[in-house]
Order: structure tokens, then sequence, then C-alpha cells
């Protein structure tokens, strides 16, 4: 099966502000033979590697997240907006545009045997995504490689992720347009 | 394999508030098998039913939302918080303890040819539950099952969604204690 998984994103001009193309996975999501397969590229490209957990960033990492790990045989970390999780947390800031948010994890969930995958729906800037591989790192884990459906180049997320030692793999690329 | 999944949640007293024990997910969904068989469970109990799409709640429906309509082959809705979904909704209030507060779903994702599987975490008082399913009704479509990975039977829920006319199965339940 080659599906081309490109034309089932949803683009959305204008949103959730003037002059932004919005690129909306959950066209992807709703057709099944879709969403199953950007699951199984996203796990095929990370078989006998030793991923021993999938983490993935609230809300739409969980979704595509949820069904790598299932595809892997491994758990899954949620990693959460700040005051979500109901456990002994550790946190970690990152800025945005305008001000600074928090994501956390359970303290207890990782320890420096384990090798994570990270999931994601998209990367742009990487704010969210470097906040993300520094937070799964201070539990001693090993965080070698990230996973996203969407990639906007231009934004140069993937390549500040790289610069941290993450090997990043990305199922769709919007560049230029 | 016969897994006690009830055995992997964690159970956290006085969280969110004095006098609540909360039933933590995040315990079973980090271990491999029990995150799997819970997913393959709720999937089996559902197949050869005709389910066209699951529709899983925001945030902790997506993780096992998602893992069954791959497990079924079908597409996966998202029903999410206000103001979260890009294109145009139609969103749904419900009463919480204290206001009220409102979930959307995507105003073209679903007719009157589809059959929608409700999948969340958990069933309390089933207050998004119920809200979850009158919106997802306004579509047009059928749901006349819902799927929870932990019910609280003390609290009614599952018992007001049969009273809507929706079969409900859970794969755990925590009474009276």
């Amino acid at each position: 099966m080659t599906l081309d998984l490109k034309s089932l994103v949803r683009t959305i001009p204008d949103y959730p502000k003037k002059g932004i193309l919005f690129r909306d996975i959950t066209t992807l999501i709703e057709h099944p033979e879709g969403f199953k397969e950007s699951v199984e590229r996203i796990a095929s490209a990370h078989r006998g590697l030793n991923i021993t957990h999938v983490a993935g960033i609230e809300a739409r990492g969980f979704i595509f997240g949820a069904g790598v790990a299932i595809a892997l045989g491994v758990g899954f970390v949620p990693i959460r907006k700040k005051g979500k999780l109901p456990g002994e947390t550790i946190g970690q800031n990152y800025a945005l545009e305008y001000g600074v948010d928090t994501i956390e994890i359970h303290a207890d969930v990782l320890n420096a045997d384990d090798n994570v995958l990270l999931v994601d729906d998209l990367i742009a800037t990487g704010g969210t995504a470097i906040a993300a591989v520094s937070l799964l790192r201070r539990t001693g884990a090993t965080i070698s490689r990230a996973a996203f459906v969407i990639d906007l180049p231009d934004l140069g997320g993937a390549s500040k992720l790289r610069d941290e030692g993450v090997e990043v793999d990305e199922l769709i690329s919007f560049s230029g347009d």
C-alpha cells in the first residue's frame, strides 16, 4: 500500500491567525488507512533499535504516539501540560511567542536503562520538542530519536533538534508553500 | 494472555482534592502488555459491529481511542475542548461541579451513514460522556456503544449512559473502595 499521506492533510488558511497556513491532521486520522499507515510507517522506521518507550506530547502527540507504542510493543509515556499528571512530576519551561509554558512527566517513569522515541504530530520551530527532549533526558534515559508526522523545515525545528543529538524522522514535509 | 489490568492502575489518594481516590491510568499505559491488551480487549468487543469511527475525548481518551481505531481499522474522531479544532465545529455545553464546559467536533466529520464507538479512559458521573453522545448524535450518526477502561459504578455515569440508549463496556471497575 502506498498512500499519499500528504494529500490527506487539510490546510486551513489564516488559522490560528492571519497569514498562517495551518496543517490539520484531523483529516488524516479520520481516514482509516491514512491513520494506520502513518503509525505503521513511524513504527517500522524504529523497529530493532531497542526503543523501550514512546513519549507523546499532549494532545495530538497522544493520538500518533499511542499507536506507535502499541505497534512497537512498548509503553507509552504522556508528556502533559502543567498540573495534569496526578503523581509526582518533573517539569520543563519553554518560551512561547509571548510568555512561557511548562510541560511535565511523572518523576518515576523513566530511568537510565530506557531508550525513548519522542512522537508528535508536527514540528515547526521546535520549542516544545526541544523542551520535551531536555525533560526526558533529566530522567537519565536516552532520547536519541524523534518522529513527527509533519515537518515544516522552513521553521528550523527539526534542524535544531538534530543539533541536540536527536535523529529526526518525518513522514510529510511542507516547505516554501 | 490474561493480565490483571486492574493491578496496573495506580490509585493516588486525595487527588485532585481531599477525599478523592484518583485512578491513574499512566501506570497502565506505561506497561507494554497492559496498554496493548487494554486496547485489544476493547477492539475485540466491537469487531463485526460495523463500527465506522472511534471518537475519543481529549486528552486521555485520545491515548486509548487512537489504539482502538487502528485495531479496528477505522478512522479516529477527536472530541476536543473548545477552541482547539481548526475547522468549522459544533459544540456541546455540559455542567461541571462549578460552572460549565464545552466540547467540540468538526462539523463535517460524521454523517447519518456512520456508526461511532465512543472511547474514554474513565467514566465517573458521566457528564462528559453524555455530552459527547449528544454532540456526536447531532451529526446524524449512530452512537450506540461506548467503552471505558475504568468504570466507577458508584457514581452512576455508565447507568445514565445506558438510559440514553448506549451500550456500555468497561474493562475495570472500582466500586465501594
